[in-house]
């Protein structure tokens, strides 16, 4: 059987005036699209024009719900009760799946955001939520979610679809969890690092831990990033080597 | 035939730990609720509170759009452009089917807020874009429009069945617009005079305009009020009128 | 020397067309008002009306700054950086300050609100950040706090006057910090009991915590509560029995 | 007695992780800073990071307070009452002022932003509004205006010093009042005849209106932009041009 994988990338998160991201260069190097709904970023005119620009090079969409913090762009953890987290996602999830109704898009996936997701991965009660969120609108959405996590779990439980999400540029602990960026080497600074280490997870299903053991990993999707010149480079870069090594690209659950 | 009108009203207007509205004794006495969605009132579990609240009393819901201006309630004009509003509508209208399909319930109507509203009443260009974002979602939507206005035309432009809205507390114009709440006797103050010009409107099809003319008026829903005791008082007031004058109260363009 | 007591409230909750609070009865009744500055609630002409009203019954004006929260009315727990608390803070301030100054009055007082009083008042970092932000908007502020917490700390080591704050209705740990809310008996609701608290705080200096001890306890201003007709005959009954015990009412480090 | 005239440009439009304007390399270049207050476009650590970086250059420091408008960063107009209007403009004013003050930097002008100064520039009751809101807050700072606008007239009659702003790059009728954008022509495209008008407006008091007649003109102070590299680099051009001129460049006002 042959190897497939996801490149998936957070996009409009834009804001009236205000521009965060290279999304016409990106969108067609990627397989899936995380589209910010307004929250923490994006506003639904982003939201539209970043639909559209997916559906020109048939980028899966999801939904990128996160805090209602615009100024902290969905960075920072805020103490919201599991309800309130149930409905903010739902209303966002709402929001884009009606642009893409419109656009006459399916709407393929979510991915939580920034501080929600983080917060999510760890937390069984705010992962139940988001996935209840989720299946509650559509059971057919697939869950993009740390391999393992809490938020993988309460998706399986919920009856979704979850995949697997592996970052290129993170180092890993033992246990398959990311090392807190508070901690130094947390973040790969090296791109030909970050290439290995995307190409062994996809390859062979393996990362090596700072602890250098090796940790069995499952790669569905994985996480790139588009902000800067450099971030694009290094998408490209994947895309090429992968498709070398026979690895198809898609997004996950696709055909 | 028997006489069929539908009593709609603003309802799911706090935001927070704010309330507005006393939405559990009007939702009983009300055929259709207007939601607000997040932009000038409202927030997501506020949202699936009114829309719980509605299905348990059998009342049609519908999305109530409105100008991103929480501190001016929406009341205040803005001049955005076409596009703005059409994705600003879609977006709250999504946002708001999204907690109605979580919850079972099948989303109805829309009819815009405020000065949302009136702008539209006037302009076909906004009117173009609310029609078509509500087109754009669902084309089996009903838009409430004052009848014979730019929305209403643009609704029926746009494929929608559109259902006319009358107030009963408002002065009439002969060309059948609202007299301008910024002229003496836009408001009707007196029950009673009110009660007498939903009564005809609904029966007759007719008001008096404030040149003592008669107006002929298609009378699909009339717009009631919930937010002090009195305007409740009025709703059962009215509904037992009519209900004694053998007018089924029933949403629009339903069984 | 004559015991003198500060009675503070909460003041200024109202946005926009939303109303919280019943200000123009409690204004009256207390000696210090807090008023909320925008973040959490309030808004530029809420602000106005409530430094008026203070002015009109010769109460002292604080800013009450809270979370950039809204719909969380500033009570769910944000992890902002110190930078960020400090800038938050120093801008409500002098938002605050510039509606004082246009009307005549001046601001007396600053006391953090909600969740932003409580982080702080356990942890230094944070409480070092609204110091200096109130003692480099103006070192003649006096900063309200939970008596020996990290605020009061900070207060005093920036060189700001401190009043001591104390609370009628909650239950006292050993050391002096107040019971979590998420515990039973948390909130005292018997009034006797509240007013029994208030008054031994006020008169003796001391505080009977659950664990049936007596704590030394320095009551320099009650924190009263305005948001219901009970409450607000709550504080009436204060400040009836305070003035029989003798006790003056006026705000803190005042003539 | 030598020419004197003064570079202005909007600074401080940064939110959050969103960036607008090239600060650092425009605040060496101009003599005044129009610095965004929080409601159309700044925060309170961007507003900090501006003030410092205008007190490093000596540029003097102007709020630039706008619609609470985030999305259409102030530039889309909305019917406030001036009550609201004096209000937002004070707080704004209030929230700069308190930056400063921890700084140390003396707040020296206030210019309305986008939508606001135009509104008041043909609006009476508006400009009295936001004239009244900078003389309640000091009667020494001075207000930029439009020449023989609305809004000048306000300030002079509120009692304080109005600078007259001039565009390089926009048309003017006859009157003296800005070509709107709506019309062909409204903005001069080409850098040498903006250049040609910017000079001719300074050292000849005048300026060629649409209609080819000469229209006078007084510059105190001239409108730049700092948003692309080609506007940074006509202000550098346009500093160099009127230095060789013999035009000193100062903030109004100043000694």
């Amino acid at each position: 059987m042959r190897l497939k994988v996801d490149l998936n990338c957070d996009m409009g998160e834009s804001f009236g005036a205000y521009q965060i991201g290279a999304d016409e260069q990106v969108m067609e190097l990627i397989t899936s699209a995380n589209i910010a709904c307004g929250f923490h970023a994006g506003d639904p005119l982003v939201m539209r024009r970043t639909v559209r620009l997916a559906k020109r090079f048939g980028v899966s969409v999801g939904a990128h719900p996160g805090f209602r913090d615009l100024v902290g762009f969905g960075r920072r953890e805020m103490k919201c009760t599991p309800d309130e987290m149930y409905a903010d996602v739902l209303y966002q999830i709402g929001a884009l799946a009606a642009i893409c109704r419109a656009e006459d898009v399916r709407l393929h996936h979510v991915k939580p955001h920034g501080a929600l997701y983080n917060m999510a991965s760890a937390n069984a009660e705010m992962s139940g939520a988001i996935a209840a969120a989720v299946a509650d609108f559509d059971r057919n959405l697939v869950l993009f979610a740390l391999p393992d996590s809490e938020l993988h779990k309460a998706g399986l439980a919920a009856g979704l679809r979850v995949a697997c999400e592996v970052f290129g540029d993170r180092a890993y602990n033992e246990d398959g969890s990311l090392v807190s960026r508070r901690l130094p080497g947390a973040v790969l600074a090296d791109d030909s690092v970050a290439e290995a280490q995307v190409r062994r997870m996809v390859l062979e299903g393996k990362v090596t831990a700072v602890t250098a053991r090796d940790v069995t990993v499952k790669a569905d999707t994985i996480c790139v990033h588009g902000d800067n010149p450099h971030a694009v480079a290094f998408i490209r870069r994947i895309r090429e080597r992968l498709t070398e090594d026979g690895v198809t690209l898609a997004a996950p659950f696709t055909a």
